[in-house]
């Protein structure tokens, strides 16, 4: 790479080598090195970043899809790297807004080092007497998901019925916790016994159930709410949101920011209970957290004291170094990570 | 019957046989003839109907089930009258709100007369100058659901792409009329070439299409909407909604209602593309007309300017007499009506 100056370093690299059917495997990814240059081009307003903490999401599947279903998403580009959210340490910058030294997150490659060409959309980090990691997940986008899509799309009340799906991850432990404190009814379905144990001790949901050792949803959903459940955050799709359909009550609300249950299938499921949202008058409203990234700062007014003051608790799965991190990102699709599912490349 | 010391007569009624499956049949119903007091008995503070007309709506499918699948609705009872809503005038009243001679709308039985013991929720019909059968539709029940379907779920914006199914019956071709007023454009699909003409022609649709002739509804959609669509007024359900949630548009907004094509289904079809609600970011909601009554002098005083002034049509479909009522419910679910189903019981 021209221009710069800078050190010529070794750069480790996961590029994404096809498009992707079904559920992804360690060798849809493989690792190669390159080089990179540590200073921005001349020509370029950009940033150099030193990675530190990848985050695994679920919608990082959909990028693997040849033709992503509603081209909103732009898929990965074969030979290219993977990219992802994750949290890096500005080592040049020639960008205004970011100086040497900063700590920002945003979306970078699975590399050591990313070349940020356009830093417009990078968060700066102010606050680290908090991990730094909580930048994938509390502190940022699955974060501002379960922040707006609990209290601005689910809009509760004190007292409601709430079910979350999914809800040991990194968005649901999140929701749980935010309708506890409040003072919601709260209830959790995970796919292990360790997960059902630490959404019941760990989180304080007033119950929880694994939900592979319940052979009828709805009979489950039924024992926990009685009065029928008035949020739903939905965070799996599939036979789920079939039974959590017949049993909402009048003017309940579905929060859908994520069907991970249907990222690998070539056809999605059906749904067969949508009369239920005539019956019940429910509502479900479909977001992203990016069309809520204004409230930024209010989120972290809000989260930050809580995470300071031990009100609200965050479980992380913390693989260490890049060469690990595709094997992390498909066990997420197998429901192997237990609580937000994070690599890190470097510490600093 | 005995007491109230009024004129005994007979009294033709068209009675529910069983619990149906599937699609409704004619001897599912059967009529009958009793003698009816045309005098309120002296310990009620009910009202004596004269029924003149009778609405056949999608939801009384529903009724005839054993058990609605969510009990909100009260299922008809085998070997008595079915009933549904419908005009009809006071021949007497021990009910200080009517008094003899009033017209009124609410649900009454599909019989000459009807004795209603709690006639709380009929209204007075105040406003003669238009068709009386007027109020089993654009000013009834189905009027309110397009009324407060569209503006008030639907929160519609000038210039928006409105589409509606079933855009020719009782519901929606109320919906496109008012789309249009508020400077939508309008597309609406039915199921004949004489409905396809009824709503480029006669209602003012920009564009209408036979969803029986279109072997791929996605494309057909695409051809009508190639910037998306804002607004679905839902009233079928079916591969309809596969196909709309396609071509939704950020932020559109699906109003749904019904779901006609599901009604005789033991298992109902699946929806597979809900994944467009997160792409797009689509709220879906659930409504039912009984949640807006208290907006019905409002509504009355936006529509009957409208009708006086010959901004809005209204077709509907009369049969005449009390024993074809069967037929004509059974040919709603068939779609063999062109417009609002009315059955004329009398006609003062």
């Amino acid at each position: 790479m021209a221009g710069g100056g800078g050190e010529l370093v070794s750069n480790k690299q996961v590029i994404f080598r096809d498009y992707v059917n079904g559920f992804p495997k360690d060798s849809d990814m493989f690792l190669t090195s390159g080089n990179i240059n540590l200073k921005v081009p001349e020509d370029s307003d950009g940033i150099l970043v030193k990675n530190l903490y990848l985050s695994c999401d679920p919608y990082m599947r959909l990028l693997m899809n040849h033709i992503p279903s509603q081209s909103v998403f732009t898929a990965y580009t074969p030979g290219s790297p993977v990219t992802g959210l994750g949290v890096g340490k500005v080592l040049d910058s020639k960008h205004p807004d970011f100086q040497e030294g900063d700590l920002v997150w945003g979306t970078i490659g699975w590399e050591e080092f990313s070349l940020i060409t356009t830093p417009q959309g990078f968060f700066k980090i102010q606050h680290t007497d908090v991990p730094l990691s909580y930048y994938t997940g509390i502190l940022g986008m699955p974060g501002l998901t379960a922040y707006a899509g609990f209290y601005e799309v689910c809009a509760p009340k004190k007292g409601e019925y709430v079910f979350i799906s999914a809800a040991s991850g990194a968005v649901g432990q999140l929701v749980g916790q935010f309708a506890k404190l409040m003072g919601c009814y709260v209830v959790g379905s995970a796919g292990t016994p360790q997960k059902v144990d630490l959404l019941k001790n760990k989180f304080g949901f007033d119950e929880a159930f694994n939900y592979k050792e319940e052979p009828d949803l709805n009979a489950a959903l039924k024992r926990y709410f009685s009065q029928g459940i008035d949020i739903y955050f939905e965070n799996v799709r599939g036979k789920m949101l079939d039974a959590v359909l017949l049993n909402m009550r009048i003017h309940g609300r579905i929060a859908v920011c994520g069907m991970i249950s249907q990222y690998n299938l070539g056809e999605p499921e059906g749904v067969c209970n949508l009369m239920s949202i005539i019956y019940k008058r429910v509502n479900i409203q479909g977001f992203v957290a990016a069309e809520y990234y204004h409230q930024f700062p209010k989120f972290l007014e809000v989260v930050l004291p809580y995470i300071r003051q031990g009100k609200i608790t965050y479980v992380e799965d913390i693989v260490e170094g890049l060469e690990n991190a595709p094997a992390a990102l498909i066990g997420l699709f197998r429901g192997q990570n237990v609580g937000k599912q994070v690599v890190v490349v470097a510490r600093d």
